[in-house]
This record gives structure tokens, sequence and C-alpha cells, in this order.
């Protein structure tokens, strides 16, 4: 485990049976009290990133918007919302996914993603991939290119990953829990 | 007007009856597409607040926490969520207010704030100050010592500023509509 990883684990905060009995949840709000760290992640952020090129991050609501809208001003690059249904003014696209109990429904403006566009998608968490799947959709839908996805947190046992390869292989996660 | 601002309000996208008819809502993802506009807008807030001491950040969900937390990184101090009721996994503090139809409830950490500590409220928008009014009754619960509240954007026409000098006096705009 490297030291910024450790770093990260150890600023966060688990939260038992938080949204619900059994879960236990990783508060990254503890974290965003440490300055200094929250500057040295989006500076590792910066450096894993500034070679591929990139020409946008997709941040998704609303923990994503945090260190995406940093990293994209350190790479300055556009940042671009991914939100839920209903909340984004201009002509959106949307795509529906399936969660454990119903779907959900994500958007992105139509003209926030031009055709050949390099895109990273970050958001802070990566559980089942449900949500970061959809938003890989909405990349496509406007001919963008998937550069790869980034998150602060994985949760390993919850195979998100997996979900995810099939966008792309580039998944980078700074903490992992097993 | 300041370059600054002329150029802000350049960048937002007016989207017409949204989210409800005769409202001309003000749209700040055409601004995030521009990162060296957003850089400064950044800079020009840190070098706004840098002399005033603060302690800590508060950024109103969601499109708070982005200059939100990109100031509090330049500054190097502690980001602190307020969220809508539910969102936050540890103990809370909550303040209930009333909008133009019901009521809504913003929560916050009971451990993000410390008494003395000086705190700036940051959100994208001043419409009528509902929101940041109760999230500014959030930091006096913790006696928190209020400088002053932050917004891109104000709708001087809704008086919010009216509702807000209750609290402090110290309240920065960048675009103003009228």
């Amino acid at each position: 485990m490297s030291q910024l990883e450790q770093q990260i684990k150890a600023a966060i905060r688990e939260v038992e049976d938080f949204p619900k009995k059994g879960v236990n949840f990783k508060d990254i709000t503890t974290l965003l009290a440490s300055p200094e760290l929250c500057n040295q992640v989006t500076d590792y952020l910066a450096e894993t990133y500034k070679s591929l090129d990139i020409d946008l991050i997709v941040g998704i609501e609303s923990r994503g918007f945090l260190f995406g809208f940093s990293l994209a001003q350190k790479l300055n690059i556009p940042f671009v919302l991914a939100r839920k249904k209903g909340k984004l003014p201009f002509q959106k696209i949307s795509y529906s996914y399936e969660l454990e109990y119903g779907t959900s429904i994500v958007e992105m403006h139509v003209d926030s993603i031009q055709p050949r566009n390099k895109v990273l998608i970050h958001d802070d968490l990566l559980a089942t991939g449900g949500t970061a799947g959809a938003v890989a959709e909405l990349v496509k839908l406007r001919e963008g290119v998937l550069v790869g996805f980034n998150f602060l947190i994985e949760l390993s046992f919850l195979n998100g990953r997996q979900t995810l390869e099939k966008q792309s292989n580039n998944i980078i996660s700074l903490a992992k829990y097993f």
C-alpha cells in the first residue's frame, strides 16, 4: 500500500450502518478537513493523468464535483457535470440504469462533449459501478473517447471494476477496501 | 462592471423558463468549460479572502462544492459540506427553513466547525438567501464566527442580500444581475 493510500485511509472516517444496517460507509468529509492531504491528492492525480492529453473531465454529482473540478483546474481543461435527472437546465442526454431497487437516470448537457474528445470520468467512490458505467454510455453517445475512470475510493468487494472494464481498462482508485 | 464580471457574465448561459416558466436560469456549466476563466475566478477569490484569516469554508450542495473546494485548496484550509437532509453519514446538526412552497432542511456534521473558527460560506448563486442564511444559523449553533458570504452570481432583484445582512455585512458576489 502506497504512502498516499495509507494517508487517505487514515483520513477517511468509517461510519457503521449508513445509509442502512450493515453498510460501513466511507466518509470523506474528514479528508476534506486536511487541506495539505487534499492538495497532495490533486497533485498526484494531475501527475498521473497529465501525459494522457485528456480534453475534459466529467464529475459525477455531487461528491465527484470536488476533486473532479480541482483536477480539471490543475490540468487546465474543461469540467463537465453529470447530474441526476432534472437538475441540468439546457438540452440533455439521459441514461437510465438499474439500482438494487428500481432505476436511476443520469444526465449531461448535449453540448458538453464533442466527438473525439478524450474524456476522464471521476467520482469519489467506486461501488457497483452503476453510475460511472451509465456516464460512460453518455460519453459514447456523444462519440467521446473514454480515457478512463478515476475514483478516490474503491470498494473492491462490490466488483464495480469488472463492470467498468467493459468500457475502459484504465481504472484508477487511490484507496482500495477489500 | 469589472473585467472579471464581464467575462463571467459572457461565459454564463441564460436558459429561459427553467426550472419553471418565467425564470431565466443562470447556467454555470458553460463557465466550467473555460478552465482559464475558472482559474482566474479561484485566484481572484483567494486574493480577496487571503487576509481575513479564514479557518474554513463551508460549501453548499452541490454547485457550491466546485469553487468552494477549489478556493479552500488554494487557501490551504479545510472544506466543509453543507448538504440536504439525509446525505451526511455522521452526527449532524440540522436547520429547517422556509421555501416558496413548504420547508427545506440543511445539515452539517457536528464536528465540522469548532467554537471561534472563522467561517466563510460559499455557494454558486445568491437568490432569496434562504439556504445560505440557514447555513449561517448552523455556523452560529457551533459557535463559529461568520466572516462572510461568497457567491459567483447574485440575482439582486430577489433581495437575498437584505436577508443575509442580518448575519454578516461581508457579502461578495462576482456577477450581479439586476
